[in-house]
């Protein structure tokens, strides 16, 4: 393919759960394609994959730097984000409205089913010989995107769980009883990992830390607090929203699923609570504080305390498709290799969409205790530089 | 009284639910003290009036002010926090323990209980004809203190709220549907209604915010998020835990009760996933997101989004009650004076204990509109000076 012909309309959308810097991304691809004279035209879809089929499109080529900046700095998706793994005839849908606007140029920001979408469409175009780019730019809070050492999204949520757990370990410390703390992430335990970024201080919490790595045992966690508030007089727990009994189903939901045919875990606090009456059961008869806390969507979209490497990896992603799609026009998905943890140093790469569509990965063995219930040194040195400098706690 | 005579010890306890920036106040009075000659020993009791009874001190003349200001800045209570209402069996264990020690000065930071605790101790010394003097030092997330303008504490939590709101709104904009958010307030809704503040455009939510100063009535609440989801596509709502039906009873609890015989509401997301089923019941047989979450223990010890406003107020009602009892001897509470909205400026003064002791207080009716499920613009004005600036939401 001749590389100089590419030339045409780029269309970008956002899919999945939005994190606090994938506007960053956006915007990081929005003015680096400005600057491409083989873009002629820059067109946002609302709502991901579905905004396109509509053709519900935003023209991004006319907003001030000053206004995309402040929307870099939001959280969530300024595109409107959607919850849809489109099949064949809706790929079809989609590679038509492309043809038509003489689109050239598809960036996905999204997790592992935007990959797949991506993957899909760049088929297409190369058994229909219409030449066209397609680029998966990387984001999700759960971390579990292959190939790439770590997905843009990640860090600002793992900084939020880890500032949760410093403040609520010294809430907990001030009033002693056993608190449970539910965090996000279905099959990838790495952000509930993060709490343990929390301890500064012999004894701090979070005292536990349960993962969807490891088979959760009811017993076995009762034995465990147990154990911890004889050592502690307290005991702070970490626990995942998708952890599974030896089954291999969820310990606990409402019952209801969510879009994709999942059971909903999130938006609701039905395992934290049957972990309280566990925890109260296990002490049948004593009085005992428990209490437990599900964190919910302000993991991923809360303002103001985004990890710098995030913010600045997320920008980066964004501008990297850009260029290479147009400096080669190969299909692709945005990686991110690191270089360096002390001082931390990344560079992106481009990998083939298929290794990093459908698919997704789950923390290392390496990184997960023996008895299954904390987590190891070499986590926090591969979690550390991502969040970066946290608070130091303070103690009498 | 010969103000020169009122020379000894003094002791000072953190009571109550911990706030982010209690230890600033407890930081503020120990540094003032450190300059008054009429101090002669710095006792930090452990766990409130626990601690005093137990006589469980820590020496606070020693530590550096570098750790000192590490404390400061750290969230939830240094010395250990408590919640007990001592009767006068207690009260006359502490005034012992105080003679025995020649303690002459009390500072109790906490809520209204707190002021309670101090307003018995500070008769039984009268009775006694024991030269001493009591202060209480307010904090509470809950702002629900007599006489002052408002409470320390109460802006930092307001700020995790607000901003909590404008991520969780942004987010609900991306993947559309109702959102619940439960928030913390037993008896008064100024936390809740601090939501109002992630507001910054046309159609940004909250769009609905119920406050313990209304009855909660369930109907009611399904037709206004109908109402809300027919006018804006979405809903994000803001509710109090502490809400309660037209008998006066909590909407939901999970039946447990704290160590004050009071039913438990934080620490569990039952509310939540009551009001979650009582939108879907509402939409029988539509296809509709719904999801809850309940902010919990995070809003009153998150770290590192403080008010700025707060801190200064914290460590300057510590400061002021210290000096206040050193050139006075008179025993009170300290308040705050709001003396300018635009710039915000404030200075403390004294109140008599009996005026903030046992009863509390709640929003006023101007805060609040007719429907009872919203704020009105006088509230806004209230409450924006004390939580301070907040990051600006982009849009496309």
């Amino acid at each position: 393919m001749n590389k100089a012909m590419l030339k045409g309309k780029m269309v970008i959308g956002q899919s999945g759960g939005p994190t606090a810097v994938i506007n960053q991304s956006l915007v990081g691809a929005v003015l680096a394609a400005r600057q491409q004279d083989a873009i002629t035209g820059i067109l946002g879809a609302r709502h991901g994959i579905q905004g396109i089929m509509d053709e519900n499109f935003i023209d991004l080529t006319t907003q001030s730097v000053e206004q995309l900046e402040q929307v870099a700095n939001t959280p969530a998706a300024a595109l409107g984000s959607v919850r849809l793994k489109p099949g064949k005839a809706e790929c079809e849908k989609v590679f038509d409205v492309f043809r038509k606007n003489d689109v050239r140029y598809f960036f996905y920001i999204g997790g592992n089913d935007s990959a797949e979408t991506a993957h899909i469409i760049a088929e297409m175009a190369k058994e229909a010989n219409y030449d066209f780019c397609t680029i998966h730019i990387p984001k999700t809070i759960d971390n579990d995107l292959r190939v790439t050492d770590h997905c843009p999204g990640y860090a600002s949520a793992a900084r939020f769980v880890a500032l949760a757990f410093m403040g609520d370990d010294r809430d907990n410390a001030a009033l002693s009883g056993i608190k449970i703390n539910v965090v996000m992430g279905r099959d990838a335990g790495f952000l509930t990992a993060a709490a343990a970024l929390a301890r500064q201080h012999e004894g701090d919490g979070p005292h536990l830390i349960y993962l969807p790595e490891r088979t959760f045992d009811v017993a076995q966690f009762q034995a465990d607090v147990k154990a911890m508030v004889a050592r502690h007089g307290r005991c702070v727990v970490a626990v995942s929203e998708g952890i599974t009994n030896a089954a291999g189903d969820p310990v606990m939901t409402t019952g209801e699923r969510d879009s994709h045919g999942n059971l909903q875990l999130s938006g609701s606090g039905a395992l934290g609570d049957f972990l309280s009456a566990k925890v109260k059961e296990a002490y049948a008869g004593e009085s005992v504080r428990v209490r437990a806390d599900t964190f919910g969507y302000l993991q991923r979209s809360f303002p103001s305390i985004v990890s710098e490497v995030d913010a600045r990896e997320a920008r980066m992603v964004g501008e990297f498709g850009v260029n290479h799609a147009v400096a080669d026009t190969v299909p692709g998905s945005v990686a991110i290799r690191r270089l360096s943890s002390a001082p931390y140093a990344s560079e992106c790469f481009i990998t083939p969409l298929s290794t990093v569509a459908r698919e997704a990965t789950e923390m290392k063995d390496e990184y997960i205790n023996s008895a299954g219930n904390d987590v190891t040194q070499a986590w926090i040195d591969y979690v550390a530089p991502l969040v970066g400098d946290l608070p130091k706690m303070g103690k009498l």
